[in-house]
């Protein structure tokens, strides 16, 4: 038997890393003779970097880059795909446990992924994917794009960096001087929100809040974001307003898209395009997925709707193992791809008991899984 | 696709009756083109009547007999196969709810059992099977024996009818007189203990206290036990000091061995031969059980170690569903015949909380575990 592994996290009690390799482990130890192959699934936020690591090798890279403040901050990129590909996490530069107590997202800054792309761009990687998640910021990519030689002028004529409280100063944008490294670098976003760049459902409105904007700064930066939009559109020829996504890690997705060319992704297409899912499930006879909660928003794009839409193309079941099943909530997951859910609760116990077990649980839910399939002559 | 559904009762939840249905239901809702035999599980306790009725058919017989305290009783038994078979609850005019507060083994009797016997023998019945359980008294089956014609004599000659008080007054037993209705009769009493008639481990140091006996009163009725077995070996020439189960139902284990010449078997191995299992398990391709919890003590005679048991004779994969798997204490359970334990928890909750959703946690289980069943070429 073949089994492919493409785990998300189980949220709040395993890592991907960690759902794959007991499955894999304990697949193995029910059917010594069964061949798994795993795939990490990153999110776009924290970890994303090890998960493509994990699966095609690389190293880090360690560098010192500008913070959200400009100060300068021990960052790190990964390089893997031989080199030819880099995997810059955001948060790594720019991400809100950075800020620290001071969280304000007028202030901060993109300027350090920017020198991260310039790094990676400079070691030779054909290929940059820019994980969206976890920023501290709001300035549309802005400070990314000036550190790669993207040029922006206030009314005045002077040159200035840009960001959140600033983007309604920008009068205009000269993308001539970007940097010659970048030329034929293809540029992904990974990209797990489908929020436009502004207005009411925009990053602005959702989700500066929770980076420290008050209602007054969240009005400054969605106006701002509006603003940029209308700038690139006349100066760079781009409309990044009407784009699902441009919204996300403050506006980086639009700015992604403007400054750099990037196509904005779901993170698991990325991964699995990436690990090269299509070929790999060639042959497989079971996929095996699974997440923290099975619910109807598992069906929306995520890691488990992304696996099982294209396992189904290719005809293979697929198996969700889950934390928990919204089954009345779910019943379109079997449409898309999925073939059965289990769950992995042993016991009929409260999430504060079972969650330290969830690495057992697992793997007997798994064990009797394997035995299952093995009954059949 | 052909199942065999065989499930215990889900103890607090579903009974068995309840599961296979669940089960039934979900498995033809899965794949409307898959068959679906049932076998409702009774332990010999409330329930087993109705249990052997949902078997074979057939209807119960009311029938005004003695109850605990020779008091006039609405007793009812079944008559099954045709007519053919008796199933007798001693629960139904000896149980302990029928002693209400008055629980006290030392004055209680079997007597209503007998003169059921002595009915369903009139009726025609060939074979009667006694389901011993939940019964208020510790007579060692000298109440039902007397209904049936057995004479009991106490030391100055005279007759008299034996309850737990008084099982050292026998002088003498004369079983010869026994009613000629029950000659060619045979008679399967259904135990799921294996307890011995006296000790430690006896009908009345192990249950007494439940019925309401005192320390004291456990002494005279175990006492009064040893006294029963040592007349019952010199007068009958049967030993039932050292028969496993012979403890079961206040002795009355032993007193049908004694005095009808019954089989003890552990209620599961009656319930599948009654049913047929091992002919209907031909060309099954999956037997499906389940509990309320699988732990070490599944592995002990009950039922789906028994129903696992037989599967394995016959080749056939046993999927068990459950409330509960205590998967450290059940490792055995493979080599015993089951493939795999899947549990019904779909989230993570206090049993306070997923009780009442037993019946829907077990139908999405099951319809589960088909759609992978079927998701095979």
């Amino acid at each position: 038997m073949k089994y492919l592994v493409v785990p998300d996290s189980f949220k709040g009690t395993l890592t991907s890393a960690e759902a794959c390799e007991t499955i894999k482990e304990n697949i193995i130890g029910t059917d010594p003779s069964a061949s798994v192959a795993c795939i990490h699934v990153a999110d776009g936020g924290e970890g994303s970097v090890d998960a493509f690591l994990g699966i095609s090798g690389g190293n880090k890279v360690k560098i010192s880059v500008s913070g959200p403040f400009f100060d300068k901050t021990d960052g790190f990129y990964g390089l893997t795909d031989g080199g030819r590909t880099a995997v810059i996490e955001m948060a790594a530069c720019a991400g809100l446990p950075l800020a620290g107590d001071r969280k304000d997202p007028l202030k901060t800054t993109t300027y350090g992924v920017g020198e991260m792309i310039i790094d990676a761009a400079t070691r030779g990687a054909k290929k940059i994917i820019m994980c969206l998640g976890g920023s501290a910021t709001n300035d549309g990519g802005c400070g990314a794009a000036a550190a790669c030689g993207v040029r922006f002028y206030d009314r005045s004529g002077k040159m200035f960096i840009p960001t959140g409280g600033t983007l309604s100063d920008i009068a205009k944008i000269e993308a001539r001087e970007i940097d010659g490294r970048l030329a034929g670098i293809e540029f992904e976003a990974m990209c797990d929100v489908d929020n436009p760049l502004c207005g009411p459902d925009g990053a602005a409105r959702v989700f500066a809040p929770q980076k420290g904007a008050d209602e007054k700064a969240v009005g400054i930066l969605d106006s701002g974001l509006k603003h940029l939009a209308s700038i690139i559109s006349r100066d760079l020829g781009k409309d990044i307003l009407h784009i699902a996504g441009a919204g996300a890690a403050g506006g980086m997705g639009g700015g992604a898209v403007a400054f750099f060319g990037a196509e904005l992704k779901p993170g698991i297409e990325t991964v699995l395009d990436f690990a090269g899912f299509d070929s790999i499930i060639n042959g497989t006879d079971y996929v095996i997925t699974g997440e923290g909660c099975t619910d109807g928003q598992s069906l929306r794009g995520k890691v488990v709707c992304g696996v099982a839409k294209r396992a189904r193309k290719a005809g293979i079941p697929v198996i969700v193992i889950s934390g928990s099943a919204c089954d009345d909530e779910t019943e379109d997951a079997y449409g898309m791809g999925v073939t059965a859910v289990f769950t992995i609760n042993r016991k009929a116990e409260d999430f504060g008991i079972s969650a330290p077990k969830s690495r057992t649980n697992l793997a007997y839910t798994v064990r009797n899984i394997i035995r299952l399939l093995n009954s059949r002559g």
